[in-house]
Parts: structure tokens; sequence; C-alpha cells
């Protein structure tokens, strides 16, 4: 029998280190960052990426913990003489965009999962790092803010609703002719472009949905917030409301809608069939 | 001859007026507010937005000011003798919604001209009252984020750009047709949810550009981002170019691009005009 893991104990020590391991590098990026050299040269961005998935194996590596990592940033890599008995997925900075300009929006992202699939995942974290703020979620226990369970927004009109999109696409004509309908009767259309963090939304009632129908995004990026959005008792499918039945992959990608409530799901589903039948 | 005014010491006391005004009603709106009746019954926006108006004027009032107020809030109102000697317009809380969702994006925006046009602001405050950074300008004095000098990004490379695009409009079709070749050469699209403050991120290079081209956005939004745009250095115009000479009034509507620098300018403006000759 397999000893009993705190993951969530684990997983907010990650969390903790990978503060602690960036730090120095926030330090060296003073903000704001009119004339970084992004993707060039000493290439901050990646340094800071690195930084803190190295944080995350580290605080792993130091419970003894067996496992495969699937991250963002270097693809699949094995720890132990079991690596299949635990699946790590992770994006460890989540808007790194965001953190190198300035933009106070940037997440780590973990996933505990017993197969490389999303529908094992058992224990998730999202923390917003800058405002120090944790989601976290286990297997039929529910999804918690700092602690306190959250619940997701009892919001079922469009027309109030703050709902996140990614429009960030070669198709972005292809995507917004999509979602037209939906955006004519919505006023609160946001993208903070930390889409893990954004999920996090969605679970805790400060949005209402959270769209990313661009078929790019990969599975590291949703992998933890997909279980905080499902303990939360918010709705996550994919954009014809399929259950997300997909590998976790460096390379898989993924697209769906999340939404704060099954009203509010349907609602949106249908306007975005209704535009498909159309084409 | 008018008695001098310092204009920054004034604007940054209403700016510290509105935030102790705001802060007991903050505290009510205990966060994230997933049942926030938005809109309805006690009406919580309108009672921040107009708690928020009413430090503006108090605090003016206070240093025997004579002027007509343009707000979003409540339209024109004259106070003192002669309220043609100044202009105030302001949006007292720009990005309400986010503000009583628990999103930490939101500002109060305030300019001071001596006639209700655009081109005679000479003094002017954005502050975010989340993370309480406040930048001002003065006419011919510079721009500054929390009393240090702001310059804009130097990044030409559209590639690298985080743009910020309100596409929040009945016409997102035509807008986002308009902004394709646009969009698919950028990889960080991003919209918060203020525009005012998101103006400022162009200011002090958080940002690259911020495009609203859906004709709704009224002049007491970005009045006072428009002083600080133009005192760091960065371009702001019409989406053909022309320079922004608008009537402040609470009904004005305007459309603009605003960018880091002139060569982003003009490769944003370009890519906006193939589009237009193309419909």
């Amino acid at each position: 029998m397999p000893r009993q893991i705190d993951w969530l104990s684990i997983l907010v020590q990650c969390k903790t280190n990978v503060q602690r391991r960036i730090s120095p590098l926030l330090a060296t990026l003073s903000k704001p960052q009119p004339n970084l050299g992004i993707g060039a040269g000493g290439d901050p961005m990646r340094q800071v990426d690195l930084a803190a998935e190295k944080a995350i194996v580290e605080t792993l590596r130091k419970h003894d913990l067996q496992f495969t990592l699937v991250s963002e940033e270097s693809g699949l890599k094995k720890y132990g003489k079991n690596p299949q008995e635990n699946y790590i997925t992770t994006d460890p900075i989540d808007g790194t965009t965001n953190l190198t300009r300035g933009i106070p929006f940037y997440a780590t992202s973990i996933a505990v999962s017993t197969k490389p699939t999303l529908e094992t995942v058992h224990a998730a974290l999202v923390a917003d790092l800058f405002h120090d703020v944790t989601y976290t979620a286990q297997n039929g226990k529910g999804a918690h803010r700092n602690g306190r369970k959250v619940t997701p927004s009892g919001n079922t009109l469009l027309e109030e609703a703050v709902i996140g999109i990614d429009i960030n696409s070669y198709k972005v004509q292809k995507i917004t002719s999509q979602l037209t309908r939906l955006i004519q009767r919505t006023k609160h259309i946001r993208h903070f472009g930390a889409n893990a963090l954004e999920l996090c939304y969605v679970a805790d009632g400060t949005s209402d949905a959270f769209i990313d129908i661009r078929g790019k995004l990969r599975t590291t990026d949703m992998a933890a917030a997909w279980l905080i959005i499902r303990e939360a008792g918010a709705r996550m499918t994919s954009p014809t409301g399929e259950p997300l039945k997909v590998k976790l992959d460096p390379k898989q990608k993924v697209e769906f809608v999340a939404s704060a409530n099954q009203e509010m799901h349907e609602t949106i589903l249908n306007l975005l069939r209704h535009e498909k039948d159309e084409e």
C-alpha cells in the first residue's frame, strides 16, 4: 500500500519555494520594464521560468517523491525509480510576460495525477504570486482560496457577467466570429494574461466564465485549474459540451469553456453552437 | 492674475480622500463577490462611484476652488461663482465592475483644464487604488509614477508587444475585423477593464499600446491619461492618426490608438488602415 502523502501541504511548500527562488530575479527586474529585451540575450523570462520549475522539483525531491514531470518549460522528465507513481503537471510561471513587464498578474500552476491524463488529477494548486492568493483543490474535498472554501458565482445573466476570453491567435477572425453573439450580449470582457489564474476566478466567483477556444492552450496551463473549477462546483467542458478527456503532455493542446454555473454554461455553449451552425 | 494653484498636490489629496471614502464600502464588499446583485437593489457599484465623486468635490471645495465638474457619474455640475475658471473632468472610479468583483484593477482619474476641451488639460492624475500606484502629469513637466519620471517602452516589434484592446462592443465583428492583421502578429493581447489605467501602462512602459476603436469610450475616462501619455513622450491619436481634439463632456465619446513610440504607432495605424481599405 502506498504511503499517505499530504499533497496539499507539499504543493503549498512548492509555491513558497517558487516565490523564494524567483524573488532575487524579480528584484533585478525593477518595474516597469520599458526596454526589457524580451526573448533576447540573457532572456530574463526563461530564467524566471526555469528557476520556478527548479524550485518545484527541489521541493518534491526533498519529500522523496518519485514522479514524472510534465512541464511547459522542459517537457517530460522522470525522477526516482518509479517515475510513473505520480505525474506532476506544471506551468511553473503562468503569465511570465506579465511578470517581466511589471503587470501584477502571474501564477504558478501544479497538478498531481496518477496517470498522464486530466481525469486522474487529484490534487492541485494555482497561486497568484503577486498578491499571494493560493487556490487549492483535492478530489472530493472542495476547492479553497487561502484555506477558505470557494463557491462560484450564482449570476446567470450574460448582461452582467465578467467573462474572460483569450483571443491571442492567428485564427482571431474565426474565434471572434464564433463569439460575436456572446460578446454582443456582454459588457465586461477581460483578458489578464494568466489563464490558470483566470480559471480560478471562475471557481471563486470573481468572474462568471473563461473561454479559450483557440485550440492552442497547453494542458500544462489548465490541469490544476480544471480540478479547482470542478471541486468548486463550476462547469468546464469542451466548446461543444463534452467532458475534457485529454492527455497531460507538454505538447497536448486543449480548448474549453468554463462557467460559474450550469445555466451560464448552457447559455454560452448555445451561443457558440448557434454561430457554428451559421458558418 | 489668477492665484498660483498647486494642482498636483491637490489631485493627490483628492485621490487620498477617494481611498478614505470608499474604504468602508470596500470592507462591506468582502471579496470575492460571487452573488453580488450588480446593478440591482442597493447597487453597491453606484454607491462606490458616488462616494468617490463626493470625495473629489469635497477636496476641491476645501481649497476654495471654483470649477465645473465633468463627471462620468453625475454629468455637468458647477461649483463657486466662476465655475468656468477650471474644468475638472473625472471618472471617479474607472473599473467599478472590477472593484465590486474583487479584481485588483481599478483607478480614479482626474483631469484639470482651462476649457471644456481635451487640448487644454494641463494637470492630471490616474491612480491605481488597489496597489496605490499614482500617475501624474503637468503640461510641459513630464509624467510621473509615484513621483518618479516615467518613459514609455522602446520596443518597436509587434511580435513582442503587450497590447491592450477593448472589444466590449456590439460592433465586435467590425472591430476585430479591422484589428485582424494586428492581432495575428501579436502574442500578448490584454484587457484589464480599467481603460484609464491601461493607458498609463503605455506611458510608463508596462505595455506597448492600448487601442479603443469602439467609439464608445467617454472623454471622462481618458482625459487625464491623455496628458500622462503625452508628457511621458508616448503617442496617442485617432485611429486615422489625427490629433485628438474632443470636447470634455459626459456624453462625448472618443476612439483612439495609444502607442509607446512613433514607430510602434505607425505600425499599428498602418495595419488598421490596411484593413479599412479592404472593406
